[in-house]
């Protein structure tokens, strides 16, 4: 939260520099255009339209400009490439072709080609607009080098720019980059530090192209300038689900050896559907046209974003893919790649106005149509008392109501801001945009056209056009800061580590995908609808599934054993703990819970959060079996592990719920603040005999249960309830339940889950009474029942 | 949760009487059915009907049947009517009309017309029936008296029976009682304390026919047959809403004198759409066909309802109904009856199954259509890839997914569960439920009918035939329990109540009604979806809406006042806590706010719950101001009010809440307990300087504040920051904040609201530094700010 005060201080120097060479008419100024990989394709595509675009709408504002084409190759093939895409340039339609041609030739007088290769090429470059803006009794105002390579080439160009190609100190520099920035955390870190090193924050524009799109650079204004209307609905109250998509109909044919390092999430979501994502979602300052109010917001949005899991994505491939892959990267007969070119997402939003509604993101390859879209669907909260076929869809709050931002391409086929007429006549500006001409019987997203206020851009413009015009007016809020680059690999890498391995689903490409790739989610998990009809291609070793088995009852250590796959096993034992927590509150009123922390217990957590709807939370108390010598709130707490995966979630009183009080006046397990006796005293005030109704323990590797370890005695026997112990693993200090106390307990159920469990849990089934070596093994309560409940893993290896 | 116990065994012993009855074959045995009300229209309608269709399925069985219609008419004109109705009887349609005309017949010589009305007369008729038994040499198995009269009449004839007219003891005795049963709580609590003390539970039966309706009665079945695929469904997870609806195209004309004492609700909501919302929202029992078990589970959803308030429910009026009331009921011209005849109500309730899930009750007469149905409507969790005009009804699970247990009428116009095809296919049993026959065109709730799969019973029987048959059958489930009429009356009559003064929205009638009659909800709210066109009746006084007057900013005890309306003072209030909030997370990484409890805050609680944000709960601590000494799960402690209008819905860390320790080692505010240094070491760990950011408070009609009291000197000057004192009123104990810690806080609000305070707010105004007096005028922060947040009641009177 520092920087951004610092460079927004620095960005407002450079804009009012701006404003005032603007003003300095006695002595005009220049800019210097420089367009690195100028006869590359996005260059000959986009870019050049896009300057001469920009010299349109400033030329007559008292700016002078040059343009400097520049590449590798030739001066005189250069030259050829360059006015050959001159030529091809074109006038908005409005424009008179005479006026055209000769605004036209202007612009072409103003470009030139030259090579820029060696430190001297850059500084010749520079000495030369030096000299020319002296000669022309002019003043330079700054530079902007767009750097239209390959990111490899990032580094060499910036440090010459640095050290060879800077502008004098009353003049400013721009240097505009394309993606990718990165293909991870780590390397988008490592190319932004050096970049970092050759330029200031605020002189670095990076590109994502979506931000130009006329309907994505609406997204803010459309919510500030209809915030009257918004404001009640734009929450978990009024939003059902918000979609962002973008499909396409084309494959990677071609491109595969990009494709194959980059694959659709780091292509497409990581960037363009993640700053569509924070355009949505993030808090509207109060004012939008604040570039550093922007970015400030919405790097707040990528902080409430909840991390997503291996289970928050679907991933698909279509069926040739592979196949192109060989073919142009020469990979043998039986190479399988795994790059997915489908995902579908989803995204949660951690904070009180999102939380709950889920962030659909999809994009894929091969797909039936080729569109993009933001879709926000209102929730249904009307009854609507009149028989359906009453129903006028302008008016009745009973049809759809959503808001769709349409990017470009489908049924419409161009960009258009869409609001259901049930919902607001929205504001747009009525200069740019245009109410959109019927297209009768098109339907979209559920309704007819006519059902909705649609409105189109007037003058269709590219996202490059737009782009170039808003790094000249210094509209850092339509590129991505260096935070927010960082911010979203923060977001998307742990997925992607995640998904590496991943087989994704096979399919065929086109209408013929059927229902295939539809997914679906269930609380935050997402999987695809339809069973998989068949593998296409094997994926490795499958191993059986869960379902192949039965739950196992046995025995071990002769008491009962209940073994099964994980998800079995941990929705085996939500339902033995559900079914003693109604027989106990049936009995006694209440029931008293004593967990352990640790990673096993967090699917348990989780799946008693999620589907237990009977379990008597009102009257739960929950104690806990151990603790570190940690505030409460730090990360490793047992505590905090509890409070994210199940209190959340769940009605426990605050009451009922018991804390170890690890940390008393502001210190840590410290013997004089008696926490262990002030827990035993709660024990005592609250639980009848001490007997709590179940505990849960694991079992570590070295046989320690709770945290009563081999190597430290206290609390394996004698009067004590609550004890300090120290553990072999950091934090070290430790708080726990006694061995005695444990044994009190009604029922105790010990959850041993994973490989890594294997060999203490042979050996500790062979082992007598010897909690001194394996505290375990001195688990056996007085007058109740214990069960112990092993996966398969741990118990058969 | 003991009386089901005790009846739920006697029911079993009756039950068991029942079948040994039957088994007795060498010995038959006689049932004896008196209908009271012989001659009436229900009875000619539905009951003799039902009582010959028992027979007809019974008389096979080795059952002994008499029939005693009575009344109070003399006996010839009795018997002249009972003839009449017993030719008209029908048989089934499959019977062949030569056996019909003989069971007719048998059926004809079984029933007998008498006059029953005085003590003399029922124990004839006990004698008489004592005689025949013997004289045909059968044992007696028990008597149904059937009570088809008005309830005012119920008293007497149950005395009669109870006294003169008992079976012997080893025969039972089940006595059927026809609604209305009261009028509210207090009406049916006495209704039922007098049939109490002539009947035991288990001989009761009170009928609601709506229980007798086939598709209703198919719930349970429905959701037992189908656990496999609902078990999943059948939660807040995956329910959307659930529509619980009756649709009257009558109005009440010639039954306003029973209409105007009743109304809608009391009508339809409080019985026949109650009992069919627990049967939706109760957890199915294992064995569903114990009626012991259903009823239990019954009483346990009702446990569950959230209380209704006044914003629960939408009320209406057809225009014509006053006329017609002044019409029948000879009122004068300028009567205008506030009976509603048309309400929506919004339930919601609270349990972990269906939290958040909004049941919507509706019914009304003078409407569009005659329609009944139950309509559970699924979340729409999917994402369908392929475009929209790919999506397959009976598989796209994007499409509208929903159960209907449709129960009569509308275009339907048979009794049908309709189950969407991309959702299951259902299992209903095959002998009595038919897959229903494709109307072309025929659209239901939003979908065409192709798309479900329909079934419609076999032979559709009417409500009063089955339930006659569950009567005989001991068929409890079918019925109303005393428990279960008595919760219905504990949930609906403080809406009632609250509702009675209310001006229902004024309808035309029919299909005009267009949309004025459409609702929704927003949280809890429910509300008419369209402002009134204009008011057709003037209601009471119309006062000044909030919106006609601005927040008003002035001065008071030399600091900053702020007074409006109660809500909008509210909402500025929490605005500006969120502010202060915001402003100390960023400066300090915490905000520390010290809340009072009482009435007054709870609606600031709810707004803070509701709509704020970007409120940083995460990183704030919440403290009392002050609390009264009852244990913290006391509805009358501040803690309670605190977690059930505020904790329960924001995410404040566990260790964030600061309970003030009013109850330790098990005593309330023991001195030696020294809770209030304890509260005042926790305050100095956290708070730097012991200087909360806000600290909430409000000042009673005495002058108090805080629990700072005039009679007793405890906390309002010295060194303790923490003191315990003495309320005059009840609870006397109290522990508070004392003022020199009150005043060292930033910001101070004090709430001020309600007519009550107006006079201790004008004398507050005037008075100085005098805290003994009136510890309020002691509140005035060292360095921090002092603000006044009055509604127009406290502030203009």
């Amino acid at each position: 939260m520092k920087r951004p005060g610092v460079w927004n201080m620095l960005m407002a120097a450079v804009c009012v520099a701006l404003l005032s060479g603007l003003q300095a008419q006695d002595h005009p100024g220049q800019v210097s255009i420089i367009l690195l990989g100028a006869t590359g394709d996005l260059a000959r595509k986009y870019l050049w339209q896009g300057l001469f675009h920009l010299y349109l709408e400033e030329v007559g504002k008292g700016h002078h400009f040059r343009f400097h084409g520049t590449a590798l190759t030739s001066t005189e093939q250069g030259q050829e490439a360059i006015a050959k895409v001159l030529e091809s340039l074109s006038c908005p339609g409005d424009m008179a072709s005479g006026h055209c041609a000769e605004l036209k030739a202007q612009f072409q007088q103003l470009s030139e080609y030259r090579r820029l290769k060696t430190p001297e090429d850059y500084l010749a470059l520079s000495k030369d607009i030096e000299a020319q803006v002296e000669h022309e009794g002019l003043r330079e105002t700054g530079r902007i080098f767009y750097l239209s390579v390959p990111p490899f080439a990032y580094v060499d160009i910036a440090r010459n720019i640095n050290s060879s190609c800077r502008p004098g100190p009353s003049a400013w520099l721009r240097v505009v980059l394309e993606k990718p920035f990165g293909h991870d955390l780590h390397s988008a870190q490592q190319l932004a530090a050096e970049l970092g090193s050759f330029f200031r924050e605020e002189e670095m524009y990076r590109v994502d192209h979506y931000l130009g799109k006329q309907v994505v650079a609406q997204i803010l204004p459309f919510r500030d300038q209809n915030r009257a209307a918004l404001d009640g609905l734009w929450n978990r109250h009024h939003v059902e689900r918000v979609e962002i998509v973008m499909k396409e109909t084309l494959d990677a044919e071609g491109r595969t050896s990009f494709y194959e390092e980059y694959g659709v999430i780091r292509d497409v979501l990581q960037n363009h559907l993640t700053e569509v994502l924070t355009l949505v979602a993030m808090e509207l300052p109060v004012n939008t046209s604040s570039p550093e109010a922007v970015l400030q917001h919405k790097l707040q949005a990528f902080q409430a974003l909840r991390g997503l899991q291996r289970h928050s994505a679907v991933l698909g491939q279509y069926q040739a893919y592979s196949g192109q892959v060989r073919r142009e990267l020469q990979k043998p007969d039986n190479f399988h790649s795994l790059t997915p070119t489908f995902a579908g997402i989803l995204v949660h939003i951690d904070n009180l106005r999102w939380e709950g509604v889920p962030f659909i993101l999809m994009s894929g390859k091969a797909l039936d149509e080729r569109v993009s879209y933001v879709r926000i669907l209102f929730k249904n909260q009307a009854f609507c008392v009149q028989s359906e076929k009453h129903w006028v869809a302008a008016q009745s709050r009973c049809l759809p109501r959503q808001i769709i931002f349409y990017i470009g391409h489908g049924e419409l086929d161009s960009p258009a801001v869409l609001v259901s007429r049930n919902l607001f006549r929205p504001t747009l500006p009525s200069a740019s945009w245009k109410e959109v001409e019927g297209q009768p019987g098109l339907r979209l997203f559920g309704l007819p056209l006519s059902d909705y206020y649609a409105y189109s851009p007037v003058r269709e413009q590219d996202a490059y056009s737009l782009l170039i015009s808003h790094i000249f007016h210094c509209r850092k809020d339509s590129f991505v800061t260096t935070e927010n680059l960082l911010a979203s690999w923060v977001f998307w890498t742990p997925l992607l580590d995640s998904l590496a391995h991943e087989v994704p689903r096979f399919y065929p490409g086109g209408a013929e995908n059927g229902q295939l790739l539809d997914f679906e989610f269930s609380g935050s998990h997402l999987s695809f609808s339809q069973l998989l009809p068949e593998q296409l291609v094997p994926g490795p070793d499958s191993a059986p599934l869960p379902s192949d088995f039965q739950v196992l009852t046995a025995k071990y250590r002769d008491s009962p054993l209940i073994s099964a796959w994980p998800e079995e096993l941990i929705a085996r034992l939500a339902g033995d703990i559900e079914a003693a927590a109604v027989r106990a509150v049936r009995r006694f009123g209440e029931f008293h819970l004593a967990l352990s922390g640790g990673s096993s217990p967090v699917a348990l957590f989780q799946q008693l959060a999620a589907g237990h709807y009977s379990f008597p939370w009102a009257h739960t108390h929950l104690w806990l079996v151990d603790e570190r010598c940690v505030p409460l709130w730090d990360p490793e707490s047992n505590f905090q592990g509890l409070q994210t995966h199940l209190l959340q979630h769940v009605r426990v009183p605050h009451y009922n719920v018991h804390p170890m009080p690890v940390h008393r006046r502001q210190r840590l397990c410290a013997e004089e603040d008696q926490g262990a006796q002030a827990y035993a005293e709660e024990i005592s005030a609250l639980v009848t005999n001490g007997s709590f109704d179940l505990v849960l323990l694991g079992m570590g590797t070295d046989g320690h249960t709770a945290s009563l370890f081999p190597q430290s005695p206290a609390g394996l026997d004698g009067e004590q309830l609550v004890v300090l112990t120290t553990s072999p693993s950091s934090p070290h200090q430790r708080m726990s339940l006694s061995l005695p106390l444990i044994n009190r307990a009604r029922k105790v159920a010990v959850l041993v889950m994973g490989r890594m469990k294997r060999e203490i849990a042979m050996l500790v089934s062979r082992v007598g009474h010897e909690p001194k070596k394996w505290p375990i093994s001195g688990v056996l309560p007085d007058s109740g029942q214990l069960v112990w409940y092993m996966d398969y893993d741990a118990f058969l290896g």
